[in-house]
């Protein structure tokens, strides 16, 4: 029998529940008592038929009031907020990318931003069709930085990327009307199509979602993805561990949290420096930790191992611990309560990014023109913190879980090719994982993202999810607070092969892989739509009849919605926990769940009893199979 | 004594319920019927403090329950709904804008679509550093319409038309931070600002909310605007009729409305046709009336003289005379409600544009390269549709006024140098309107924009503010729906000198203009801006010291906010009669109507009391003479 234990979420509840009793000693708000203060929530909303899109309403839909006042019905109103939903998420992810793109062009030899890995660099240029041959690699970064950046705008044309997907994957786009232009317009289009009195057509604006999802997927966060792979370094296996036992009490503790690796990285190289080090032990602490939180975490810990102190619904709890000298963040998912919270403590909130202003933060302004200079300055900033701490206060749950993560296209694809027989097989392809799956050993794969959300008991729905997969031997690809979650349970421990169905288990011996691969941050789920594409080229087959599927089980962002459009218009079938404020339109929810598999041959499921969410895929990636006739 | 008299809001609303009673007859629906369904609005909505930003609520700002899930406060929730709403606006003006610049791009000699003023385009293109020497004019257009798409996603730098403002607006712009980039990018940035977990200070948000504004007034509306005068020509004085009396039953009647005139243009050109109106004749109609309903309207009235049959909230009514042979949208402001309306009668709602698609319409896709076999079929399917109307159902409200529009800044200038003394002073400038103004003749100038809201009586906020600013010597200028409603009432009609006060009569008779005058379309507000900065310019007074303010009573739509900003953002006192949402928070409201001046040199004033607005806009002019000392 195994030793190997997962943590449990009652053992991570517990810890919350004694940080809270902190918090409640300092006076400390926390998303806990807030979220009963917003129960109920209001069911126009949570229906999505409530319109604020002009001035004339608010309107509402009910049984009484079947039109609002310009006359657009429960279809039209629910498509435009979803289409509006998904504008949003797009715009932000991409928007990422586009800061990815902005340090690739100011990257310079002497730093601070370097290119890390020139192959990809050379690679993505050939594909791309810019002339690399004898070309200075400075001079490559800058011209693909800026032809990265006028994807955004470009006048004619699909994005760049889309030639990465499988023909018969661009044809359906193509027959579809939903390949995507520059990524600004298609968010600007959405926007224009949801304004008062333009379409009302639920089909018309889903296909928008669709389109603005694909601008996002194969263009904005694949944007960052590469570049950033190009900037940082592309991932690979590396071990770290996760939880908030990863903050040391001795330690000065400095958080980073967003999802833009230019800062955090920045922050890391600074931290680890003779200098701060030194300073550090001058104010009485033994070193410094850097612990990650959400996406920030995701991409420090694929490229450099740094410790994940939690994801999106634990990002209080690290203040609460009372060791948490600063807490650095960039852009997104960063609760404006951070302000108010860090008040009752020592922790200075640091906000860096002008998309990015917050109440009750220190502001400082970081550009990747100034990168070491803003590193400096927070990073001394935190060291200095150290001294303020209030002893009483601090308590660090002493849960962590070994994890290893890094799992890039790349790294898989060499991970195979450690068990392919190279005398007879070629390598650099996906055909072992193929063989995998088709012999049986591997019955599919699941991509689990997304976020935390307060309607499911935290991370319980990622966890159980991923528990009844692996021991029915379907692999997890996992990204985001999905990856978070999995890597703070101990799902991301090669040991993790324990609990594994036979087949899985003997694939994860054979590869030396955990069951649960860390495919990185969210706008990383870009890695998961090129691997999903390897794997079709490779076996000849289109992505829908793949015995892959996807799962967003606490999702609670925009994002998530571009992203789940993005995935079902690549062809895979997406699995939802929350209703995303569409069951308001029984024709809009038929689309989602039926309709647009005319279009991509792919659809959503929402089913919130995670149960029988988990039997739904399982039974999906069967038929698959069956279809198949493996 | 003079015989002149308006048509007064009483007589309208008596034909809008002879038509209300020809509607109840065959079961139509109406927006006075779901004004009474809608009412009363969510609190929370009108507020601005319902957020439904991700999908962990929706939440909703209350004493007892002050943030939401997130920790956003109400300060951050309306701010951030406030920024969305610009974004939607200038995402929406832009794209029309954007469309402009296609159409421009596809111009050739053959046509359809021909260069009609190659002057300006001349002009525009050396404004903007473009070789126009020797260069064939088609060329040049070809060239312009591409770097005007090519704005919407430039990598670096400002809108091209910001060097068009006077030097201490853009010093303004420049120092608060809100020099417009790349229009799309705007967008995008406003998205992700407004995003979960992003900016939540008030601040930040209301600064964007500027800028993104001004990539509308200042980019893609100004685009619109410029170029539609390059492709239809520059508007100039004609003579035309307005409201609902210009339909003739004897006619086939065809109604564009929407607000991109590549498409009206097209069915006016078709319409006129000899092959039409024999076609006409052969099906029993005498001939065929175009007249046009919202900016639609404007843009043919300002250009063709095609009369305007009324605005926003007259939709429905051109259908409810039953001799409403087809009603032809483009984009923006169009009822879904009228496709479920037209069923009710032989109308054919015709939608054309993929923006734009409603239920229960004939979708005939438009696009500038099929443009002249679109608008055949279309006209065609109207004529042939004659056949089918029940008389029974036809009545036509006898109302309608004279009007005199197309004030472009081109065609007031060349007005006012009809009463300069061309031996002493220089010709085609603003000079003689400063003279007027600084001699107290004119006590200054009101831009009247904006829509119609149920919120309001219907045209009344416009009608009685213009009838008290004219009678004060305030000459008015106006564009959108606000024009409409002068020319309406008859307030465009040169013999409405007969209701002004003794100065602004005299100006009218001496330069031969009605004392409101017609600017055009909701993107024709970028006019406004125009001419503002060359009187600054003339007078060598910064913007904001001008006797001079914006005012839109009866706003209803994004657009409407994105103005407000960009507007306000240029240095002009703009006052609102509905609220934008913003009652929720203090900090943002006490920002929008007071903390930035500090920026911009001028602010919003919220008033649903009409009479009082407009003593408060007499005030604010008389406040500017008293600082000039004139």
């Amino acid at each position: 029998m195994s030793e190997f234990k997962l943590i449990t979420t009652e053992e991570c509840e517990a810890a919350t529940e004694r940080l809270l009793e902190t918090g409640a000693k300092v006076g400390a708000d926390s998303w806990q008592m807030r979220v009963k203060n917003q129960t109920p929530h209001c069911k126009f909303g949570e229906q999505g038929v409530c319109c604020r899109i002009c001035s004339m309403g608010p309107c509402r839909i009910t049984p009484k009031a079947p039109r609002g006042i310009c006359g657009c019905d429960a279809a039209g109103i629910v498509g435009r907020n979803f289409l509006r939903f998904t504008a949003g998420g797009a715009a932000t992810h991409s928007d990422h990318g586009r800061s990815i793109a902005e340090t690739l062009y100011e990257a310079r030899p002497e730093g601070p931003y370097k290119v890390n890995d020139p192959e990809k660099l050379i690679r993505i240029a050939k594909e791309w069709g810019v002339e690399t041959e004898g070309k200075d690699i400075y001079d490559l970064s800058k011209e693909m930085g800026y032809i990265a950046m006028a994807e955004y705008g470009k006048v004619f044309g699909y994005q760049n990327w889309v030639s990465r997907a499988p023909k018969h994957t661009q044809e359906l786009w193509e027959k579809a009307e939903i390949t995507p232009r520059a990524v600004d317009k298609e968010v600007s289009y959405a926007m224009h199509m949801t304004h008062m009195g333009n379409s009302s057509k639920a089909e018309a604006l889903i296909r928008q979602s669709l389109r603005n999802g694909l601008s996002d997927g194969w263009g904005g966060s694949m944007t960052g993805t590469e570049f950033s792979d190009v900037l940082f370094g592309t991932p690979k296996p590396v071990d770290t561990e996760a939880n908030l036992g990863v903050m040391k009490a001795e330690n000065v503790n400095i958080i980073v949290h967003g999802h833009d690796p230019s800062l955090s990285e920045m922050i890391c190289e600074y931290a680890d420096s003779k200098e701060m080090q030194d300073l550090a032990k001058e104010v009485g602490a033994k070193g410094i930790t850097i612990a990650g939180v959400c996406c920030t975490a995701n991409e420090v810990a694929m490229r450099r191992g740094v410790p994940m102190a939690g994801n999106f619904l634990q990002q209080e709890n690290c203040v609460l611990t009372g060791a948490c000298e600063a807490m650095v963040v960039d852009v997104q998912c960063i609760f404006p309560a951070m302000g108010p919270l860090s008040k009752c403590f020592h922790t200075k909130f640091i906000t860096t990014d002008d998309r990015c202003q917050q109440p009750d933060s220190e502001f400082i302004r970081f550009s990747p023109k100034t990168a070491e200079e803003n590193a400096k300055k927070i990073v001394r900033m935190a060291v200095e913190n150290f001294k303020n701490r209030k002893p009483e206060l601090v308590h660090i749950p002493e849960l962590k879980a070994k994890a290893t993560v890094g799992y890039s296209v790349e790294a898989i694809v060499k991970q195979l090719d450690g068990v392919t027989n190279s005398q007879v097989d070629v390598t650099g392809t996906t055909k072992p994982l193929l063989e995998c799956i088709t012999s049986g050993a591997l019955r599919g794969a699941v991509a689990m993202v997304g976020c935390n959300n307060p309607k499911v008991r935290p991370d319980s729905a990622h966890i159980d999810l991923m528990k009844k997969l692996i021991a029915n031997d379907i692999v997890i690809i996992a990204s985001g607070c999905s990856a978070q979650a999995a890597a703070k349970a101990g799902l991301m421990d090669k040991e993790a092969k324990a609990i594994c169905g036979a087949g899985l288990k003997r694939v994860c011996e054979l590869a030396d892989i955990p069951p649960v691969l860390h495919m990185g941050s969210c706008v990383d789920i870009s890695r998961m739509m090129i691997l999903a594409s390897e794997l079709a080229k490779d076996s000849g087959l289109n992505i829908s009849q793949l015995p892959v599927v996807g799962c967003a089980p606490e999702w609670m962002s925009e994002k998530a919605v571009s992203i789940g459009n993005y995935v079902v218009a690549t062809g895979i079938d997406t699995f939802l926990g929350v209703d995303p404020y569409v069951s308001g339109s029984a024709e809009v929810a038929g689309l989602l769940t039926d309709g647009i598999r005319d279009w991509v041959e792919a659809a959503y499921t929402v089913e919130k009893d995670i149960e029988v969410l988990g039997d739904k895929m399982i039974a999906r990636i069967e038929e698959k199979r069956a279809a198949l006739g493996i």
